[in-house]
């Protein structure tokens, strides 16, 4: 390839993201400087919190701009390194963003193990792997005999965090959108109930699978779906709270009917992210590696080919739409 | 005097409680059985959560019925007692409601050090001064540096809690209703600041006394107070959360401008109530003793005579009148 391939934010949405909301665009291939390596990319990541940033933008909160080339995690392959540590055909995770190659500070990059799948890094063992841990085991701190309900249980933090209350001897409640992905939560994902947050009889449906009340929930949603845990929680119950995903594209808050309860059941509701807690990611990865390796945690994965498809992908999963942790197939090694 | 007199709540009441919810009426002096005690009331406790009671007994979820005898905390002098460890003339502490004669259940009843003014154990020494300390110490975490906001802060509980943040080197800033109010808290309360919810600029104002943030709220208040605190709020910040008072007397839930900070700035909001933390009790209990005869503390009190303005009293504390604990003085010894 003689030249680069960008995807840009061509605005900042107001309401639901669309395809509409990014331009493609070709580029020169970048050089690196001192220091920096250049790579080209084999998978992106698609997130959730990509919306959060484009939301904290407008309101000016977030130097994220019109016209700036999206950004996100990157798995990628070094092309050209004059920086020790970083050869030619290592494998790399960085935050290259929506781009076939990258100039990247060698600093913030991460040198990957080849025997593991690349993708791997950006799921279970990368941030959402991580925030399910924190949330469940830093914040929510599950025990044996809770029930727990898990919010985008379908999702890539969610499904983890399922797993992880599974394994540790918790009853485990999914919430999802649709039907199908329901019955896959409890098929393949280990979740002994899931309720279809679309459905009519949503808020009926949670309460009948949990019979003895909420103790933890992993909350990524906000809105109704939280409202509904919120009505389902005993006395002093935990509900981390990861994401707000729910809110990201209504301009309104939602009021919560049931706010009172944090005080009338005691109730602890804790904010957290990834970008806090440093000091316990050693500690997580460490756990997840193991649980990866023992076969508590069966990733998946909803694949998307082509850089050009990346809004798409980013579309999908806003929109509910797949299973596990998103990703962009960009190029192969 | 050859009769009782008994207040009733005539009514769950509806949006604000009035003097008319209520009924005054004469009755003959009760009968202790085995185990009970006769005793004559010299102060009732006046207190927010009474409202909080009647809301829950009109949604269905506290046994409060229309006709009762109105509840609350009570110091009486034993009239007549079979029951060992009472004696006549003793002072107890118990829940005899609103009413002149109450027979009460000796295990339910606390002895009283008679050399203290029997109202401290209605405020400062009671439940307000436990609530206080739980919120600041337990819950809270209070820690010197740390700018603490805390709503009602003339109340009962907010001028103890306010009292320990700044005994642990906090900055305290209070919030209140009414200028003369929040000139009291400074001059006689100790804060550092007042800021006023009543005035126009209570937000900007909220803003210019705590131009570090806030580190912990000790929030009583809710709706657009706890919504103000929550726009100041600093990342790792912790809300103690024991009261919803701006809620128990509108109807519609408030909707939560800046709940989203809860997720951005990695907040504990923490709900609590004195009644499930017995085990803290006595250590607060100690530590409040200490810090009155140190001067730490230094109990203020609102206090209406006679029991027939009982009522009157209620709705004074509800409307924000008055300052420090509320007490109605209904016999003496």
């Amino acid at each position: 390839m003689a030249h680069n391939v960008l995807v840009r934010l061509a605005k900042l949405p107001d309401g639901h993201l669309t395809v509409d909301d990014f331009v493609v665009e070709a580029a020169p291939i970048p050089v690196p400087a001192d220091g920096q390596v250049l790579t080209r990319t084999l998978w992106l990541s698609v997130d959730p919190y990509m919306r959060k940033r484009m939301q904290e933008a407008r309101e000016g909160r977030n130097p994220l701009a019109s016209g700036d080339v999206m950004f996100g995690r990157t798995v990628g392959v070094v092309e050209q390194s004059t920086v020790k540590g970083f050869r030619a055909g290592d494998l790399v995770l960085g935050w290259g963003g929506w781009r076939h190659y990258a100039v990247e500070d060698a600093a913030t990059l991460e040198l990957l193990d080849a025997s593991l799948a690349p993708s791997l890094s950006l799921g279970v063992l990368g941030r959402p792997g991580i925030t399910a841990w924190l949330g469940m085991m830093h914040v929510g701190r599950v025990q044996a005999g809770d029930t727990v309900v898990v919010t985008s249980a379908a999702g890539a933090v969610g499904s983890v965090a399922g797993a992880i209350a599974r394994h540790h001897g918790a009853r485990v409640v999914g919430i999802a959108g649709g039907r199908q992905k329901c019955e896959r939560l409890v098929e393949d994902g280990g979740f002994h109930a899931a309720v279809d947050y679309t459905a009519d009889d949503f808020e009926a449906t949670l309460a009948q699978t949990t019979p003895h009340g909420v103790d933890l929930g992993f909350e990524a949603v906000g809105g109704r779906v939280l409202d509904a845990v919120l009505s389902r929680t005993n006395m002093d119950s935990r509900i981390a709270l990861c994401g707000l995903v729910g809110q990201y594209e209504s301009g309104e808050p939602h009021s919560y009917r049931n706010f009172g309860r944090i005080l009338e059941r005691s109730i602890r509701l804790e904010g957290f992210s990834i970008n806090h807690l440093h000091d316990l990611h050693a500690q997580a990865r460490a756990n997840l590696g193991q649980w990866l390796s023992e076969g508590v945690l069966t990733p998946s994965e909803t694949v998307t080919d082509g850089l050009e498809n990346a809004p798409t992908a980013l579309v999908n999963l806003l929109a509910g739409r797949g299973y596990g942790k998103h990703v962009v197939r960009v190029g192969d090694i």
